[in-house]
C-alpha cells in the first residue's frame, strides 16, 4: 500500500524531512497548514500516518499535540529524533557580502545567534516558518535575502547553501511521533508505550503508581503533569515508558487501570532514542 | 520604595495586566520585547520586579523561561493565576455589522474560534500578540478592523469592547510568577516551592525521591522531566511542592540534596491557586 503522509507546513519543512527519511522518497506527502487538519486527515483516514513534533529540546512538550491525539483518538505507531541542523542558504550565486537581510522563524534565528553575530550588517527578520522563507527566495528570484532552513529545503527549492550547521546548539533534538487511525501490527515486540493516566490526588498517589512501574522494570522516560484540571482533585499525566518485557509492561497497565485511575494507552511502539 | 516592574509585551498585554492588579496602579511598568530581556533586568536591578507566563492550560509549561530562571539565578518571589478573558474591540462607535476584519495572537483566535464562527464573514487575521492589535486599530484610528484583548487593552487604548468574554473554554488559566533578584522577606512563611533537581537515572529514583516527599507530607502541584539532556544518563526535574509545614519541607529538601542527586531551589512563596 502506497503511504500517504501527513505533515503540517510546507515541502522542505523538517516535517517533511522527517517524513521521507523515514518513508522514503516514494510516499506521497499531503500537507497542512495546521496541526489539527493533520490530526483530522489521519482521522479521515485520507493520510495512513500523520507526522507530528511532540517535544524538543528548547520549548518541551508541544502540549496541543497530545490534546489532539488524545481528542481524535488516534495512536502513536512510532517515533523518531531529529537533529536539527540550520542551513543559511541564498539564491545560487549569490554571495555572503551580498546578503543584507536574513529570515526565518524566530527560535531558528536565535539558535543561530552566534553566527549571525559575525555578521553585523545583515538584518535579522522574523518570518513564519523555516521552508516558506526558502520558498520565498526561490519563487521570487530575491537577491539579498538568505533563509535559515533545512537541507530538504534547499534541495527542493534550488537555493544553495553558503554555511552549513549554523546552529550554536549542537544538541538540539525535536522528537516526532507518527500517528496512524490504529494501532498497527508490529514487526517488532514495542518496548516503548506512551499514555495518559488520570489519578486521584491522594497523597503520594503518584509515588506509589511509579513506585509500582519501578518494581516491574519500567523506566519513565519522560512525565509531564497537565497543568489546569477541570476537577481540581485530579490530577492526569502524560508518561512514557520503556521497557525490555512486554509481560511486565502489560501487568503494570493492568494494576494501574484497576488501582490508580482512567488510563488511555496512546500508543505502543519501538523505542528509537540512542 | 517604589516598585518597578518588568514585563514582556506593550501596554495593555495580559502581563501589564498581571502586574497592575498585583502591584496597583502606582507601580512603574518598564516593558520589553522578550522574557530574556525581562530576567536581565531583574538580574541588573533595572526592575525590582519581573513577571513572566510560565504555564497555561493549553500549551502547557513555558520551558525556556524556567531556564531563564535558572540562567540568570533568579528567585521566584510569587505566583498568580490569571483567568484569560478575551475581548472583541473596536474604535468607538463602530458596529458588528460594520467590522470585516479582526486580528489577534493566533492562539487567542482559536480561543474564541465558536464565537467567530457566528460571524463567517469577518476574516481571521494572525497578528504579532493581542495588545500590539488594539494599539495599532487606535493610533492609526483602523475602521473594520476589531482587535481581541484584555479588558486593560481596551482602557489604554480607548477601544470599546462590543463583545465580552468571547473565549470558548471558560476555564483557561495562565499562571503567572514574579521574579526577584533574591529570595525576599516574607510576610506569611512559605507554603509552596519550585524546585529543579538532577538524579541519577538509576531504576526507580523518582519514584523514591516522591515516596520521600510524601512521608514528609508534600504535595506535588507539578511535574515535568526535561526532555532532552546533555548527560544521558541523568534525568533532570521541574517540581512544584505545596506543604502546610515548612519545617517538613525543609526536612525533604535536605535529604533530597544528600540522597537524590543536585537541587536548586527557585523559589518558596505563597500558594494562590484556590
Amino acid at each position: 500500500m502506497k503511504q500517504m503522509i501527513a505533515i503540517q507546513g510546507i515541502p522542505g519543512s523538517f516535517h517533511h524531512q522527517v517524513a521521507i527519511q523515514e518513508y522514503g522518497r516514494e510516499a506521497e506527502i499531503l500537507t497542512f497548514s495546521t496541526f489539527e487538519e493533520v490530526a483530522k486527515a489521519v482521522f479521515n483516514e485520507e493520510a495512513t500516518v500523520g507526522v507530528m513534533a511532540i517535544e524538543n529540546s528548547i520549548a518541551g512538550a508541544i502540549l496541543p499535540n497530545y490534546d489532539l491525539i488524545d481528542r481524535y483518538g488516534l495512536k502513536i505507531i512510532g517515533e523518531y529524533y531529529l537533529s536539527i541542523s540550520h542551513q543559511f542558504m541564498v539564491l545560487p550565486g549569490q554571495k555572503i557580502e551580498d546578503i543584507h537581510e536574513v529570515r526565518s522563524h524566530p527560535m531558528a534565528l536565535l539558535q543561530c545567534k552566534a553566527f549571525l553575530n559575525h555578521y553585523p550588517q545583515i538584518k535579522r527578520i522574523d518570518d513564519i516558518d523555516t521552508a516558506t522563507v526558502a520558498k520565498r527566495i526561490s519563487e521570487q528570484k530575491l537577491k539579498g535575502v538568505a533563509a535559515i532552513a533545512s537541507e530538504i529545503a534547499a534541495e527542493i527549492y534550488n537555493l544553495e547553501i553558503l554555511v552549513s550547521d549554523i546552529q550554536s546548539v549542537k544538541s538540539n533534538f525535536t522528537r516526532f511521533i507518527f500517528l496512524g487511525k490504529t494501532a498497527q501490527p508490529k514487526d517488532q515486540t514495542p518496548n516503548k508505550a506512551s499514555i495518559k493516566i488520570t489519578i486521584q490526588n491522594k497523597a503520594g498517589s503518584l509515588a506509589r503508581l511509579l513506585t509500582h512501574f519501578s518494581n516491574l522494570h519500567l523506566d519513565l522516560s519522560k512525565i509531564q503533569s497537565i497543568p489546569v484540571i477541570e476537577k481540581p482533585w485530579e490530577y492526569a499525566f502524560f508518561i512514557d515508558l520503556v521497557f525490555d518485557n512486554y509481560h511486565d509492561y502489560h501487568e503494570a497497565m493492568r494494576v494501574a487501570k484497576a488501582e490508580f485511575g482512567e488510563l488511555k494507552i496512546l500508543g505502543e511502539y519501538h523505542n528509537r532514542k540512542a
